[in-house]
């Protein structure tokens, strides 16, 4: 584990405490480098939608909080412009769903992720491709 | 109102009863035509992320949820294949968010369809754009 | 006319000189505002697919001009950073399609547009949502 | 190579005799397979735009024809109805362009692809998302 990998963990730490709806979700974090997140929660019933399937919010929402953790992770607040996710397979109740957060570019201010959820199967049920701006305040 | 607008309030008030998430949100349904809808919600404290804005996962449901209304108003359901979301401004506590889906194209199997979030001073906060796919089943 | 619009005329007409790609394409400017453009072409049989329908690149790229022509039009080298873009209807031989886009967003550094393409029968055939970048060089 | 590779190296044989905006492009084939396409071009002068470097609408394009190609494979009729692209990289005069596109989840009527272009130092320049819709037509 690099400097820049231990300071990213402290990052996500920090962020993790301050993440209400992650926190509702009940997100857990299973790794963290720089630029790079895994994270993990369980579908509960209140999380489905009208056809008894994950709503999409909440497959974004993993999603969105993989990508937060790993484009934060340099210590500078950074938030999403802008986001494409497709749905390949329906998500059911008591799913394990882990998404995992990965760097493709990055710019002095932009930056470009790809983020992939796997259900317990090992079978793709979102990709998330998102775009972030790197601001010049540091988190707090 | 015609016949078909009676119908899709119908679909909507009974896809309300069934989707526990929008439920959690707090979403009220404003308005339902055929392949139209307006709803809002409030949002709370524990819908915030580590910066203490919305987190997106909410400002993305609270978007789907007014596309499945939208997409599914003729009584087959009809799925998210695709959505493009871009974030213009930030959202905070307490912030009262309206969300209007208009249909932009329609064939038999596939749909389009442009999603606008407002907040209470009427700024846009999210602009979401959808595709959705028909299945051949009847809403249960 | 204001004098910002009159400026961003004269910065798109000297786009228009510099853009090869757009000069094959044969795109002619109808309208320059700020944050806005409406330019023209007519579909031409080189620009056809296998299906014998328009190539998407080139509807693409007919909206990545109204967009550029949008975006730059204060004179600051401003870059597509993400698109989404969707195909409700096919594009024919000889089709005359107006692409008009529109600022829906602005902030220090980045824009948001929505890029809409009609068909001589005014009939939707791209909607194209795009994020920018503003640099800091000045165009040349 | 299996016979269902073998069948799609034909479908896309076809297919480039019949697409005029690949040809005008210069796209070469290098490898077929069902569900997947590796080609490769070089970029002209002509393909540039206000700023010098490639157009948009031509690094689209190239990404699109090997969607196409690998979407098309098994011989059903199959448009592309929603693309996300992202430009990490600018791409210059003279640049050899190779994209690969990859089928990342299948279903009856739908396929989901990721298309990466890289250019002649392995660096992305392109990364593209999009999602097709299969017809019930045989292609001709």
């Amino acid at each position: 584990m690099t400097d820049n990998d231990s300071s990213a963990k402290k990052v996500v730490d920090r962020m993790m405490e301050l993440d209400l709806f992650s926190q509702w979700m009940g997100v857990k974090v299973l790794e963290i480098r720089e630029g790079y997140s895994k994270i993990q929660m369980t579908l509960r019933k209140e999380m489905l939608n009208a056809f008894g399937i994950a709503h999409g919010g909440i497959t974004f929402a993993l999603a969105d909080s993989a990508f937060a953790f790993a484009c934060n992770s340099d210590g500078k607040v950074t938030v999403a412009l802008d986001v494409s996710i497709s749905f390949p397979k329906a998500v059911k109740e008591n799913d394990i769903l882990t998404a995992e957060a990965k760097q493709v570019n990055k710019t002095r201010r932009t930056g470009l992720y790809l983020i992939e959820i796997r259900n317990q199967n090992d079978e793709l049920v979102v990709l998330f491709k998102g775009t972030c701006f790197k601001t010049e305040k540091d988190l707090g």
